[in-house]
């Protein structure tokens, strides 16, 4: 059976590892990366190669940084006594995004999952716990998300940082803005409930 | 603002020039690729540079090939006096999976549409007429589409092949296998009972 050559079967079988990409978009993306102009195959070989050799976690935040701190302790106008602790990178950008954080960040690189057999030892608790011991920090505020997985952890985070003495905020639950009551479930209505606030 | 490192924006932004990847894609498959073994990024980037440099054309069936004429021609199995002409590389892949088919390709590289501002000198035309008059062929399947730039084309190739007086066939129309008849639109029926078969 007459096939594709065999560098344009090694890029179709290379780009079908990244997450997302099935068979039929393997096939699609390789064929327009050949079709395009030459500086994109050029440009994205380049691109990977500088993100993964200049790319490592910073060593006290463990936020994807180039080379020692990340960026976050250089600006000034961030409060070092503020410490909120993330699952993922991603989750820096979300928070912001809002635009309503102005503190440091901790990145756990996971959540503890029994299930999944991610314990305490397979995150950055240790460097979590080294920081705030170190540093003047006032609040460790928990970012984590509102399901199985955050709620464990949090409750971890909670029991490890209070023993240093540390304040311990985590993130509201509650209605999402926008949603209408029909949507809601039961549990986050309850939550809603019960951190009502006065109007 | 906190952002992502400049080499993973860089990274992102390369991701997103490739078709069917959006900006959450981009990111998410950036992300996966810094966390994931090194192999990973090196693999893509190296076969990225290999498909780039090796792949070129073929100069007689503008097939994808590595250097020099598609194995399509030096496979003994293989009829050299019939040739399909096809509008993209995939479809001589969708052919091949069909095993119905044991003659030669032709690559056009796209259809004719005035729409879109596509003319005959815009796609291989003038290769696959000066195949067709050097070599004993004596049969041009046009493996075209459907559709009214298929169409289009088709009627376009068949008065240039004729006037060399070569034999042109087309692809049947009718029923696709599997389909019922309440999901067929009424150009398909009408071209299924105007080729009915006698059973």
């Amino acid at each position: 059976m007459l096939d594709y050559p065999p560098s344009l079967r090694r890029l179709i079988t290379a780009l079908r590892r990244l997450p997302g990409i099935g068979p039929r978009s393997a096939e699609r993306i390789a064929l327009h990366i050949l079709q395009a102009e030459p500086s994109l195959a050029q440009e994205l070989a380049e691109a990977l190669q500088q993100a993964r050799e200049r790319i490592h976690p910073c060593p006290k935040s463990r936020f994807l940084a180039e080379g020692g701190l990340s960026p976050m302790f250089s600006d000034p106008r961030r409060d070092p006594g503020l410490i909120c602790v993330v699952e993922r990178d991603s989750d820096v950008i979300a928070f912001e995004k809002s635009g309503a954080y102005r503190g440091m960040y901790f990145v756990l690189g996971g959540c503890l999952s029994p299930l999944d057999d991610i314990g305490p030892e397979d995150l950055h608790i240790p460097d979590l716990l080294d920081w705030v011991r170190r540093d003047r920090v006032r609040e460790v505020i928990l970012g984590l998300g509102a399901d199985t997985k955050g709620e464990t952890t949090s409750l971890y985070l909670t029991r490890e940082l209070k023993a240093l003495g540390i304040h311990v905020t985590r993130l509201a639950t509650g209605l999402s803005i926008g949603t209408s009551l029909e949507y809601a479930d039961a549990l986050t209505l309850t939550h809603a409930l019960q951190d009502r606030k006065p109007v």
